[in-house]
């Protein structure tokens, strides 16, 4: 699909919205100048318009299938797959003594973002690999990182996350893979599991599956699971891939999206592993990888928002209709101009806030600071449930601006639309990120979320003169949520947190929409487009949240007044 | 899939929620008493669980396909489609002086719904066949009912529309097939129509289209539109499908969903056709036909709503999760009680709207009382398009319900989104629904608006007495739809209405929603299933009108203040 890179948006976000010049400022960026960073991106850019957006379609048409327990991929993935390891952006942000480029995760991001929306089956693979490496880069012994990261930076091998099993999707502590001490210090792996995205393909030398197991006698819950590196191929004594290790593919998924990645049922027998992390230890480093790949997905909305739209623009200024003489066309319609404008402020919205979660991250890693660990912690969240919803939203706005043609597959409207939804289902779904919110990352008495709030405060306040009505609904929005967040802080039982965590997640990404979006303005003056995108988003979207707001006060005691026997037909 | 007809749920509408009992008292419906409509209710709603339901995964891993130029449907639907017209399920609103029931439009949106939600895609096609029949009767000549009425109530044949081609959807005064008089009086009728749901099948004996068409130097625009009436095969002496007419399928449109429903590329080259209704008068007769199929449409999207929410409800009942002894399901957890709960209850409001819908059609039917008529025509395009979007958004949430599972197309849940689609852009797209209801629903000065909004707030003041909190919610929700649709009505600039049409049509849904179940709560007295679920809808979705009505007052201007070139990347 004709996708271009907007490049000039992330410039405009790191420049003016979501204070990248800190990140830029630190000792251990110092390197990564704000012109190289759009040098990098400008390329990457390219990268993503000529050799991955091509393919787009073809991961839906000629998907992935297994042939004889290999995985057979897309015609043109293995190519491009090439372009992206050579490109460096799989360890962009991976430390330089393993051959990684050492980039700001910000970079990265919009990097990740761009692939997103020029081929999302695809920019899973690499995507999984960004995790695994952090994990390995955080938990793993030197031994093991210096045999597998200088493979996984290049994309000679790549990486899997294998978590889920039958019976432990969300409730991971339930997973029963065994592994099993052998002599050497490596331990024997045997079980199944599910939903591995990429859990093998044809175009690597080596798949590394980063497998959560238990070991013998270990506590029963998520107290006695430990992360287990189980390479496809051991390597050698040259640390190349060596013979087969003793799993297999049962089986792929056939799914309602996202065709051109395989959804791998992995079956391991007394397959080799070794321990990454202490012994039990597997949920923190898992939550290492799972962190970093939260922000990941949700700048996979992102990514898929920003294509819908592209595309969707793209048949509104072309569709003809409504002028005698032909040449009106229906971008000009108030309900399709509605549409697409919306579509373009929601998706700057979620994609500020994910830069902003981005550049927390890049802040926390570089000065170790515990406000900026606390602020993205915060965010991680949110950029994951809404990059999400709005990447489904933005998707499905795309079906319907092309009326029938929409519901039609060869128009590509609606493989972004089902491409995107499972990304509120993986890494946690959305629920979950909810849940997380309102749970731990309030943990603090709110004192993280308070902080950003005063700065939202501030930032409004500053902003009074020339944007009043603007400032003011910010303002408003942010002190509304603020009561909310008190309400939710003082409720000891977490299930009134919980029953409304999700309106309470929405109607926060909404206020900090609200807020970048008021930035950007700013940053332009009194007039422009970015402002006229501002207005658009706080007068007509922002008002959400009072809704939003009402519905996560609401609490848990109605919720559960309607019994199970009420819900039944 | 699994499948219960809710009749008890349609049954308490109909007694309590949507004055179904005015409709009983007519002359007209005099024989619909409510016993004999529960009667036919609940054997309708048995076909549908035994031999409609187990065919609805069927439609869609056995899709129609076009072999030889001629449809073969999916295994099992010839079966069903003659179980639904022994059932006399088609022509249930039918007139009786050809072989129709004469009933309520009422009980047959509840059979409509129920079919809908066993096998959509099926049901299509006797939704068709209704609005077919229902043009007829008001337009046709009585040749023409003479011929075709009986056959099309049976089911012998089936009926279609052919509005759109390829540079005519929304905009359907562009069209451009030909109709020239032959000499007999009857049609050559020429050119190509596109999105034919159910243009063809191998299950009846004839499949009678109509036809949108241009006679020779007819007005440009919609002025010049005539409807003919073209069989696939002309009737013979008898009365019974002969030779074929000039025409053909081309071609089958690959579709994100509803594969089980052909949808046509139909090419006729001078097929002899017959005009229906005054020559260029077209357009008022296919609205005759539009405006019970959008209703209908409405009503598809309510029944995958349910069937959407049985299936995940089902499996939220099942699916082990959170407890040590492995008894909790996730039916426990608070998110899944959300969702459930909020599907639930967003389903009865979608159906308590189309419901009434259908009891005003009625009533306009029975008395020709133009305050009906005035409502029928206002509630129109709210049922539809509320029906639709909570359609989508139910078979949405039921995917997410499902966690992963929800994403691999062997459960179903995706199916139900993919299916129902298509129904917030078929019949008019919503964005359509909304324009017209800010336009032409509005054109009588708020007339017909606020008398219905009399009715909800001397309702909600009834209330008071035992539902205090409930009743002011829906009170005060009522008035501020009261100042937006003032402010509506103010603007002579029809941009500015249609700005903000849909979250104005959104908004008022929510809060006719409010409205109805406030009367299922009253009727059940201060407590029960029908007032908790009540103080779910008012407490949490309710409050979203308020947003929603905020970005329908927000007008052109600041819209296009976001000039196309700002749109671009």
């Amino acid at each position: 699909m004709p996708y271009t890179a907007p490049t000039r948006d992330f410039m405009y976000l790191l420049d003016h919205v979501v204070n990248f010049e800190t990140v830029t400022r630190t000792d251990a960026f110092a390197e990564a100048t704000r012109d190289v960073c759009e040098a990098i991106v400008t390329e990457a850019g390219r990268v993503c318009e000529e050799v991955l957006a091509p393919l787009q379609r073809d991961g839906d048409t000629k998907p992935a299938f297994l042939e004889n327990g290999v995985v057979r991929t897309t015609p043109g993935f293995a190519e491009a797959y090439r372009a992206i390891a050579e490109g460096g952006y799989i360890g962009m942000s991976a430390e330089p003594e393993f051959g990684g480029l050492g980039l700001p995760l910000a970079v990265t991001t919009t990097v990740n973002e761009m692939m997103s929306s020029a081929c999302l089956a695809l920019q899973l693979n690499p995507l999984m690999t960004q995790g695994q490496i952090e994990a390995l880069e955080n938990h793993a012994s030197d031994e093991l990182k210096a045999l597998y990261l200088p493979k996984l930076i290049s994309g000679e091998w790549c990486g899997t996350m294998n978590l889920t099993e039958p019976q432990a999707g969300s409730d991971v502590g339930a997973l029963s893979t065994r592994a099993v001490p052998n002599d050497d210090g490596t331990y024997a792996v045997t079980g199944q599991k599910i939903y591995i995205s990429w859990g093998d393909n044809d175009f690597t030398d080596n798949v590394c599956h980063l497998v959560l197991a238990r070991l013998p006698d270990a506590a029963p819950g998520t107290r006695g699971i430990s992360l287990f590196m189980v390479p496809k191929r051991l390597p050698d004594e040259n640390g190349d891939a060596g013979v087969a290790n003793d799993m297999k593919v049962v089986s792929l998924e056939e799914k309602m999206g996202l065709h051109g990645s395989p959804t791998c049922v992995m079956q391991y027998d007394g397959a080799k592993g070794w321990l990454v992390g202490g012994q039990n230890k597997g949920m923190a480093a898992m939550f290492t990888m799972m962190n970093n790949a939260r922000l990941g997905v949700g700048v996979q909305g992102v990514g898929v928002a920003e294509g819908a739209y592209q595309h969707a623009l793209a048949y509104a200024l072309e569709r003809k209709q409504g002028k005698a003489d032909g040449t009106g066309t229906i971008v000009e319609h108030p309900d399709v101009r509605r549409m697409l404008t919306g579509m373009k402020a929601d998706t700057m919205a979620a994609r500020a806030i994910a830069l902003s979660c981005a550049v927390a991250i890049d802040m926390s890693n570089a000065t170790g600071d515990a406000e900026w660990t606390a602020r993205a912690a915060l965010l991680t969240p949110i950029a994951k449930a809404f990059g999400t919803e709005t990447g489904i939203a933005v998707a499905n706005e795309g079906v319907q601006v092309h009326g029938g043609m929409g519901f039609i597959e060869e128009m590509g409207a609606a493989q972004y639309l089902r491409d995107v939804r499972v990304t509120a289902i993986y890494e946690g779904t959305n629920g979950i990120q909810a849940m997380d919110l309102v749970g731990r990352k309030l943990s603090d008495g709110g004192e993280a979320a308070y902080r950003l709030l005063d700065e939202i405060e501030k930032d409004a306040e500053a902003a009074r003169n020339g944007h009043g009505e603007l400032a003011q609904a910010v303002w408003s929005a942010a002190e509304a949520l603020r009561e909310t967040t008190e309400w939710l802080v003082a409720q000891d039982e977490m299930q009134a947190r919980f029953a409304g965590a999700v309106p309470y997640l929405k109607a926060f990404a909404r206020v900090l929409g609200g807020h970048f979006h008021l930035r950007a303005a700013l940053a332009e003056g009194t007039a422009g487009r970015r402002t006229a995108l501002a207005r658009f988003y706080i007068e007509r979207l922002l008002p959400e949240h009072a809704g939003l707001l009402a519905h996560a006060r609401a609490g848990a005691e109605g919720l559960y007044e309607m019994g199970v026997e009420d819900l039944a037909v």
